[in-house]
């Protein structure tokens, strides 16, 4: 069952005032991570609330509360739940997307004014903040909506929404709604859900549409090592000490080789090694060596073959030396105290829970090692599990809507960094997740120390995208992808 | 010839209106790090000049020129040169002091306002930014000069003064000044100088007069590791790319193990062993590990064991890491651009010009080891010659005065700093120096980044010492010392 003609005749006709829809979406600063912001955030979501409204879907805006940002007592932005049919025959779709913004402000590098959607006429590219992650992949499911309700079409499926505004500084609340949700069983928004559609990542190229089907875990360490009472002067100290920062640099030095390799004993290994069948997968994705040196600005992949690289991405848990802090005194200092920040990526079937205590072992033993005086405090930062699942039908059905769009086969690809959205879903409904991306692999490719949100009391950095973009294609072909999937979701037989 | 006793008595009596002079002395914010205090460093040079005047002594305040301190252009404090006394018969003894001071303010953790001195009746401490460090001595002087003026007392020898005002930021335009007063012959300032004493260091504990005989010398080094264009997601990129911390972790880690041994080759091996003479004079010094845990606030020594403790500071180089920069990003970054800084305290017969081929090779060979796409960058910081000299009757007659003043033999020791102008004085002047410390080891114990420097463009952090003191009794004995030195060293037959 494709998608009708006339759908795909209706968005490529109304493209116009999609992008209008999409640069009123825009102009919403709502950047979740400020104070100052977060009236703009809630703002945002009344705007969608109303859109889905107009266009069929019953809503609810549920209340998560409040949290402390920048010593401010404010209100966490509400988590849109939205719903629309309920044909028993029919499969039922939820869709995930959120509607907050990372920081932007025009210092940071941008060549626009951020929330002002600028539409490139030369590129086709609709640059703003937002355009891309994730406002137009949240206005691309509108769009199908308004084509549908427009032409008197009914939906091939039951659709369920959930937009949250805290997504870019860590989906607070989000996970307890989605499980408490979930137990509500007959009452709940999500009963019924066959399966899940997430639209918030990227193609791995400019060039070919991809779908994504396994995303890696993280384990995050944070290790303070400390020792005289305040810094100390390496005239008259400088051989007699222990020095707090070349204890850390030992131990930073023996989590993993310059080449990549890490040297924490069994984390590794857990991992087997690749097949002739998983190499000719990374062989055959339209990616290059070149494409990551583009992607980084320079030509820095740790080997020059694209095999390895792609799977070092993918396939490979990597470990990344992150941040070393404290150590930015004076001239001539023996700093106190400093802390070094890193994180492995994992992947099946490693988990946080069997590499966490193979880490800490290993600090606590090669610290041990160095027989320093010195004192060593480890802390967790924060972890999330590796998720891979690929063979549903929901995939199937993904890639046969690329296919008839795009007229190419889709990338299938793993990416390397965390949505954990995404298994908060799966392990709570217990059903298929899809990573269905619609913009492209450079949409947000420069990121940048966002400026305008540097606090001089505190020193936070937040990164950002700067000229973060859209391509025109992307959105009006997305948007049609989009509706396609769900014709060749509803078509399957499962 | 020891002091007359009308000399010891005058100072003994007169330590009240010494300590005035400290306090006045004292209110003037002299602090040459920061624009805008550079008023009140003039003002303070002009104070001194009046009070050397009015103790008979000849002066010229000498212009430095100008220099760019934070963005702007401000003119360098005045070096004030001084004279008394022209008879060929005597020896002419050349004093060096510098009458700026470290930044301050109550903030950075100060028990009392740092520039009004407060006397503490109950442990006879004389508290304020600049009472130890170094206006205590040059007042020491003018209290010598006073109590003979008053008395109608001949001094011993001729005196020659030498204070600079810019001596905690690096004394810009000293080095060139003595070097052409020099070459001025019978004109210059310094003509016919037979040795120097400085006044400028701290004994090595609170209990036990020193003379200081030797300092160690730096080679300073920065080392920048660059990869891609800007910070990079580690989860987008983790395992794919060369990562310029691990990089730079890695090749700081080459430089010293953290027990203390330079693992640059050819360095540590300039610098003979120790013999059982040498061991002996460590194990004589009035100074235990006890006191080097106290003065670092933790029980951090590389030893157990008092002299390699002290060696490790007095005759043996060693090598120490202060800062990266350049890691402080967001979360999960991979920080694109890292900057390591480094430094080698030397000692003789190493030099820079010895030492520093080796670091760079050392850097170069161990970076190449590391395969790594990425870029390093080595750039020198600054060095300076270690200095050894304590055979001159220099040192003979102050170590009599110190036996005469405070009853006991004064530890004779190296300092694992620079004090750069010594060697100046000593290689300019191929003439002895002398130095001789007022203040006692804890008077500038607890360093802390002064925040009311913090430039928040720059990021420039300043380290000043807080709570900064001089004992009553340093003081007054102090000035008896200085007074009893120029007796003993007119005494000597040469």
């Amino acid at each position: 069952m494709p998608a009708p003609n006339r759908f795909l005749e209706y968005i490529g006709a109304h493209a116009g005032r999609f992008i209008e829809r999409l640069a009123d979406a825009v102009a919403f600063p709502s950047v979740s991570a400020e104070a100052a912001f977060r009236t703009d955030v809630i703002r945002m979501a009344h705007y969608l609330e109303d859109q889905l409204k107009s266009l069929g879907v019953r809503t609810k805006l549920v209340d998560l509360g409040k949290h402390v940002l920048d010593g401010e007592e404010l209100p966490l932005p509400p988590v849109i739940l939205g719903s629309t049919g309920d044909d028993p025959k029919k499969k039922t779709i939820l869709i995930y997307g959120h509607y907050d913004v990372q920081p932007a402000c025009k210092n940071d590098g941008w060549g626009t004014e951020p929330f002002k959607l600028v539409v490139d006429s030369e590129t086709g590219r609709l640059i703003g903040r937002g355009s891309t992650d994730d406002k137009g992949a949240i206005l691309g499911w509108l769009n199908v909506l308004e084509a549908h309700k427009s032409l008197g079409l009914e939906l091939p499926v039951n659709l369920r929404f959930c937009f949250e505004g805290m997504e870019e500084v860590g989906s607070d609340g989000l996970d307890d709604l989605i499980r408490n949700e979930v137990k509500k069983g007959k009452e709940s928004w999500f009963y019924g859900v066959d399966c899940v559609c997430i639209s918030d990542n990227y193609w791995l190229n400019t060039r070919t549409p991809c779908l994504t089907y396994g995303l890696r875990g993280i384990a995050y360490f944070k290790i303070t090592v400390s020792g005289p009472a305040s810094d100390l002067h390496s005239g008259a100290f400088g051989g007699m000490v222990h020095e707090p920062l070349m204890d850390l640099v030992a131990l930073m030095g023996k989590l993993a080789s310059p080449d990549g390799q890490i040297l924490i004993p069994g984390v590794a290994d857990m991992v087997p090694p690749p097949d002739e069948e998983g190499k000719k997968l990374y062989e055959s994705l339209d990616s290059s060596v070149a494409d990551v040196e583009e992607a980084a600005g320079a030509k820095i992949t740790r080997s020059d073959d694209k095999v390895p690289v792609l799977m070092a991405r993918m396939r490979n848990p990597s470990l990344s030396l992150h941040a070393i802090e404290g150590a930015l005194g004076a001239r001539t200092t023996i700093p106190a105290t400093v802390t070094g920040k890193f994180s492995l990526r994992l992947v099946p079937p490693q988990t946080p829970e069997s590499v966490i205590p193979l880490v800490l072992e290993h600090l606590y033993s090669e610290f041990a090692k160095l027989n320093s005086k010195n004192k060593l405090l480890v802390e967790r930062g924060g972890d999330g599990r590796p998720w891979m699942d690929h063979q549903h039908w929901n995939y199937q059905a993904a890639i046969k809507a690329s296919e008839a769009v795009y007229k190419r086969r889709p990338d299938l690809t793993r990416e390397g960094g965390s949505i954990p959205v995404t298994l908060t879903f799966a392990e709570s409904l217990g059903v298929n997740v899809l990573l269905l991306p619609m913009g492209r692999g450079d949409d947000g490719a420069q990121y940048a120390l966002s400026r305008c949100q540097m606090n001089v009391a505190v020193l936070i950095y937040i990164l950002g995208s700067t000229n973060e973009k859209l391509d025109r294609s992307n959105f009006i072909e997305g948007s049609k992808l989009m509706g396609t999937y769900l014709y060749e979701v509803a078509a399957i037989s499962v």
